[in-house]
């Protein structure tokens, strides 16, 4: 994570963002990337058959080689709009080409808030006309940016990263939004990132499914897959300077998956009302999958969110929900461990200090829960946050 | 629904019920249905792979014809607890048969409650002995027990139904419990049905599982399965009566699903902390698997319940949600009533009152959903409850 003093910004980058008057706070809600020249360029997106008009119509234009800026606001999804949603889409990313001096399908356009309503493109239009002229390569631009796609976190998120090895150097920056509205199908949420290291979009392009794989598909607030996830990686110098291979780009390779990673954590521990961050570790499955299927339904069980919120040290509720994941495992094989206390092993309950794992339990946000079974290799780290009141506040009273 | 002044206790039948100290709050907690002789039998459980012991004793035993007792706890789901808890089953059954005069695998049990402690086996076996000699068939007796069954159940779930055409006349008893750790994998809780309706166990079993698949199948809470679910039904008098057919007996399997529903929709409607009764209404599907398994996303999602806690019409999630359960429906097919109200037709927002729709919403604790897709004949009708700060209290602190 970093601070806009420490943040290095990647080559080839402007932004700019700032209130269009989307969003009924008038808080800020618009922000713009602008590349100098073309990039490589690659993305993943939501899984839900009901899928915002944005990331229709980013999956037309990717993996590319030429794409000159994103277009993100917050306050609006843009979803389940019909064909005006997608009028609108295409619209905002004509307004940005025009400003620019490129062609609309040179633009990726992602849009979060709330779902069903049509863009207020007068106002969209009006924002773009007063940003993209003003776009600019200083941090506080790129910070501005990442509090303008934010919906109900509680803070930005960011990553930045840089690699000087022999002669090379490249610098990479992610932003993210998600508090909510997050279950790992594909990508879940909205996050950026910008790099001016030299890699073509075939190898961008699994290389962010990778990261993808292992950051935010090990995620989930409460299951509820968004109609607009979208991670766009946009490299600047893919077509100025040597393309990366090997050693380095295996290095490049690790600093998306780190930068994917770490905001997945950030996104589970904002999860909304959220008061503890929960780290499960599943172990001694099959394969990966199945490790994945165990942490999913104990991730989204609400009886083993709660608990923890709690401080309630009731494990059954953690085995119970793996039990119904599609995995058959026998009971004799599972073991649990809470913050590092084996509470289940081999099947049967331990006698563990209970008031002793509740206190804990209370005074620590982080929380690990470790399932071992004996059937293999396959192992996941999986995210999560506790279901609180708060969390039931915030949603109950979302649009009205 | 039935009060005690009106049930119809099937022939064949006797109860008791009382305290026997599991529960801490010393309530009532244990209860026994006592045959006067051997009974046809079916059930359906959980299929959850970690499941209770008294779930694999009667799966190891049904369907049978010689069933004359059914041994229900609650305060304590004798689940995820070994070796130890499989013994505890099975001597609970021997206990209950020695009183009874019979053999212990002629006696069902079924525990509820907290997962991972062993049964205090000197308080059920004192308790059995002392309620099992005062078992009685009048209607007070029935009615104790649909409350020693209960844990979180706000209230007691019982349907009496009773047949009578051309000389055959028989009646059914039905009570079940549970509010919470309900997701729709099988059975989801504990019902017991009881019948004097001549069927022999060949034909009780399908019966039981089609109504099943209907009802419990059909009710979700949170989507927790949980590790006890059990439906048992016991008929008296197959072994002395002509056994139905034709007419007689679809009139039979009617009474059964009519019963299963009846008690599902209570369950649904006493879910914890639920201020809602939602009913879902999928249709258009290519099949009913195709309509269930959007069903469940919609009524698991804590995004669509919260809204609907808060009267915020906020549909998008509702078709978001039916969106990543797996269905390769299109948007376009898609259509939305909420209470009636047309929100979203074929793909597009409409333009509705959203103000008269919540208030709708506040004033009313039943809510309507129906979603119309454009692919089948494929429905189904599925039931859940909203999601409040109440149910994060509730389980936040259940254990401690």
């Amino acid at each position: 994570m970093a601070d806009s003093d420490a943040i290095a910004i990647p080559h080839g980058f402007r932004t700019a963002a700032g209130k269009a008057g989307i969003k009924p706070s008038g808080g800020p809600d618009l922000a713009v990337f602008v590349a100098d020249g073309p990039c490589a360029a690659a993305g993943t997106f939501t899984t839900n058959r009901v899928c915002a008009a944005p990331v229709k119509w980013c999956r037309g234009l990717l993996p590319a080689d030429d794409i000159r800026a994103i277009v993100v606001n917050a306050g609006n999804a843009n979803a389940a709009t019909g064909a005006q949603g997608a009028a609108n889409a295409e619209r905002t990313a004509a307004r940005a080409a025009e400003l620019i001096g490129c062609e609309p399908r040179q633009v990726l356009v992602a849009s979060t808030g709330v779902i069903g309503h049509q863009l207020p493109m007068d106002k969209v239009e009006a924002g773009l006309d007063r940003l993209i002229p003003r776009a600019s390569a200083d941090a506080s631009s790129f910070d501005e940016a990442s509090r303008a796609i934010l919906t109900t976190d509680t803070h930005p998120k960011v990553v930045s990263l840089s690699y000087s090895e022999g002669g090379v150097a490249f610098s990479l920056l992610a932003m993210a939004k998600g508090a909510a509205m997050i279950g790992p199908r594909m990508a879940t949420m909205l996050a950026f990132i910008l790099t001016d290291a030299p890699v073509w979009p075939s190898d961008l392009q699994p290389i962010l499914l990778d990261a993808v794989e292992d950051s935010f598909n090990c995620l989930s607030v409460e299951g509820h897959a968004s109609t607009n996830d979208t991670v766009l990686i946009l490299s600047s110098t893919a077509s100025t300077a040597p393309t990366l291979r090997g050693e380095e780009l295996t290095a490049f390779a690790g600093m998306v998956r780190s930068a994917c990673e770490s905001l997945a954590r950030m996104m589970a521990a904002d999860g909304e009302g959220a008061t503890h961050f929960i780290t499960i570790d599943i172990e001694g499955c099959r394969d990966r999958e199945e490790a994945r299927a165990i942490a999913r339904e104990v991730a989204e069980s609400a009886l083993v969110k709660t608990a923890i919120h709690g401080a309630d040290p009731n494990w059954g509720r953690i085995v119970s929900a793996a039990g119904y994941a599609g995995v058959d495992f026998d009971e004799g094989e599972l073991s649990l461990w809470i913050n590092g206390v084996c509470v289940y092993e081999a099947g049967a309950p331990t006698a563990f200090d209970a008031a002793a794992l509740s206190a804990g339990l209370k005074a620590e946000r982080d929380v690990t829960l470790r399932l071992a079974l004996r059937r293999g290799e396959g192992r996941i780290r999986f995210w999560t946050c506790d279901l609180t009141a708060e969390y039931v506040h915030l949603n109950a009273d979302y649009t009205t």
